[in-house]
């Protein structure tokens, strides 16, 4: 039977039209009743203070959308290029002293989770500030150690998101609006620092790291000329990945890249170790993934009256996100509970709350948005590849603007959904999805799981609240 | 409104079913008569030859579904992996002569196509049997070379397929049955021997391939013990390629897992050559994924009864099969056309007919079998993502299984459809699908597009009449 006759019978016996609560909509289908029924929702959830904060700012909405358009601009414009490894110490801005960046927004030492605070208990040691669990743990809390989110030092990092002064970190430049970012390299699986491990193994990793994988990756992108960050991350989402949880091909095409450059510049014995470590990595693209988000983002930063999301991230205790129309402040809830596939022998009782800068990616229209391109991953979290395009199609309702450089081919190559608009998110109460690891919530186990978290309503609802004050203030 | 209700209305309504003939029923939507139409056509599309084969046939059902089965396991079961590479002449059987191998089914110097005449006379002048293209041609047209199918001697090769004794050979061996097939290594795009280019540039980098390049890769894969190309080939179906016209991921894969190994083995001057080399050849793993197929496909051979497609192989004049219950007789048809989106400046005039061995892809069951693993590759041939999913599953439709190790993600990892059956081919009317490049008619030109062709109904009902005859006459 074709659309034209059912058309007719349909318009024929149509007598009832369900709006908004479905229970009805059902009792009319039980009884063969035939009625169409229509979702809807009350906007903000029906939450009155955040209908009342829509509504004030519908008064600013010509400055709303300027700004976001411009915002929106910067994002697209972006051409982020890793032209660069160096110690943080000597690029990123802030780092000389005795501090350590984290993930997430700022939190105490007295509020850290397990896994954050395993990992600055081991960066102390790597640092050689302390020589013991116990003289580490002393000496952070007694803030003789500046804690500071890499957000504040224009970096990111994945999970615990540990940066520590002598660590290699790569220089992602956005080649157009000039600014940069910095992140630090993945170390791989297993017992890792950004899962809060610290035992000899992991700290003889990053000591390795820091002195022949850093300046090898180095002296080749050097060599080359810088990469582009942009590029790879487009090829890589036509090849399965979504350039957070998924990275195999983001990795080995940045592989191949570099493999030339490595050759020429590396000696030969070092290259033995570097090649087998990026061989066995399949993650340690997510590090430059985050750095090309994070330095698009940050491109979008301080537009006055822009309701565009600039940063998410979480440090295991709270989940915070900026707008590009309040600067640099954060709005918090606590971190959520992760919706996880675990490994065997483990269990929720066994996860850290959502954790880490990674979901930079999903606040650029990567990641979670990009399930489309990365069917692959809903097996890793659960899910068919019907649920990966419906992810990457949900969100196109909380973003302002289409990645056409981000072409996914299940979408019959539509671009990635990016520029979060906090309006939107509130308004039709989708909360921004986010595909995630799970760190167990002792430090040093490392990944217990994996799965999609939900950035939470509250950030988007204090943040717009800010906002509209904000406006109202200079409107005065 | 629900399935419930439009099912009440719907059974009252129904009055016409219709079977076949489409026009019917467009006339009956056209004045909004509720009906169905079913879809049937007549079977081998009513060529009665075709049927009364068919009919006798199924005489031996049971021994074809035996023997049917019997080959499906060894497809499945098989276990391609590459463990050297060599000159052709020291392992490829029956190359200690003046031979060259092409591709397809036998064809005579006199049938021969442009490209493959090119490739000819360039292989001619890289062994060193004559200096100058005429006298490459005379040699060739005298008959005091031999020229032979690929398949002839358990090798594949993409495009012209030219094999020669010098030439540096994959050697892929099947870890379950214990056959091996050999391919020639792929050398890029632009002026290739493939495509029947034989100025100097193209044989000083095949002289490069044999010296340097050939050797570095026979070295490092002795030095990681072999590689299992099923399981590269699993990983690059998720990773976006369909492993014949699409190889980014396979060839990044392949490169990874040989990097630390080259590194350890290849002196490092040849290393940068080689690092350069595969850096900027997207198509290297094509031919591997080609000799996987081929090794797979042959442990499928000579099963008496077997209705199994065994090898698809074009020249460029002829289009080839052969069934595993026929052993090595070849059943052909002219070289069809191919629906192709071509390079700017060329077009249809300029094609060469459907060339190359690179269809043993699709005989077991990737390429365009596996299209709904690349979406990217619709782009390229025209289409959309949704054409990709099917032509898949239009495969599914001529073949007796599903290759479980090949999960698709956008088809929720339902494995590849293998094992054609000629029999399926010719009672539905369904053509396997190629997807293939295009080479120009004329020699040297190269690669002038790509683009879908089907291979040729005549040479499933010739290969089916020779099988029945076969049955009938061991019935006797």
């Amino acid at each position: 039977m074709t659309a034209a006759p059912l058309f007719e019978l349909l318009h024929q016996e149509l007598k009832i039209v369900n709006i908004g609560v479905p229970s009805f909509s059902e009792t009319l289908t039980a009884v063969n009743a035939p009625h169409v029924h229509v979702h809807w929702h009350p906007p903000a959830g029906g939450n009155v203070a955040a209908v009342q904060t829509l509504e004030s700012l519908e008064r600013h909405a010509e400055i709303l959308r300027a700004a976001n358009e411009r915002a929106v601009a910067k994002i697209l414009a972006a051409r982020p290029v890793v032209v660069d490894v160096q110690p943080a110490r000597d690029v990123v801005p802030g780092m000389n002293d005795r501090i350590l960046l984290h993930a997430g927004p700022p939190v105490t030492w007295e509020k850290m989770c397990g896994p954050v605070r395993g990992a600055v208990i081991g960066a102390i040691i790597f640092e050689g500030w302390a020589e013991t669990v116990e003289e580490a743990e002393a000496l952070a809390a007694s803030g003789a150690v500046k804690l500071e989110p890499n957000h504040h030092h224009s970096a990111v990092g994945p999970m615990a998101g540990l940066t520590s002064p002598s660590m290699q970190v790569f220089v992602v430049e956005n080649q157009e609006a000039g600014n940069r970012a910095y992140v630090n390299m993945n170390e791989g699986l297993g017992k890792v620092l950004r899962f809060g491990a610290n035992s000899p193994e992991v700290l003889e990793r990053l000591a390795w790291m820091r002195d022949v994988l850093g300046p090898a990756l180095g002296a080749a992108i050097r060599h080359v000329g810088g990469l582009d960050v942009k590029s790879l991350i487009a090829r890589a989402l036509q090849m399965g990945d979504e350039c957070h949880n998924r990275n195999a091909a983001g990795t080995s095409l940045l592989v191949r890249s570099l493999f030339s450059a490595l050759v020429e510049v590396v000696p030969v014995q070092q290259l033995t170790e570097v090649a087998d470590f990026l061989g066995r990595n399949d993650h340690f693209f997510l590090n430059l993934s985050m750095a090309a988000c994070k330095v698009t983002m940050d491109a979008a930063r301080n537009i006055e009256g822009s309701s565009v999301v600039t940063a998410m991230a979480r440090n295991g205790t709270e989940f915070g996100i900026q707008l590009s129309g309040t600067g640099d402040q954060w709005f918090t809830a606590p971190s959520p509970v992760i919706d996880a596939l675990f490994f065997p022998g483990y269990g929720p009782d066994d996860a850290a709350p959502d954790l880490g800068d990674s979901c930079i990616t999903e606040t650029m229209g990567i990641g979670g948005f990009a399930m489309a391109a990365a069917p692959a991953i809903v097996q890793f979290v659960g899910g068919n590849a019907g649920d990966a395009l419906n992810f990457t199609k949900e969100m196109r309702n909380i973003t302002l603007a289409e990645e056409k450089t981000f072409g996914i081919p299940a979408l019959d190559f539509a671009g990635t959904p990016t520029g979060i608009d906090a309006m939107l998110v509130v308004d039709t109460g989708i909360q921004p999805v986010i595909n995630t690891g799970v760190a167990h919530r002792e430090p040093g186990v490392g990944q217990v799981g994996a799965g999609i978290s939900r950035a939470p309503m509250e950030c988007f609802i204090k943040a717009l609240k800010a906002l509209d004050e904000r406006l109202a203030a200079s409107a005065r």
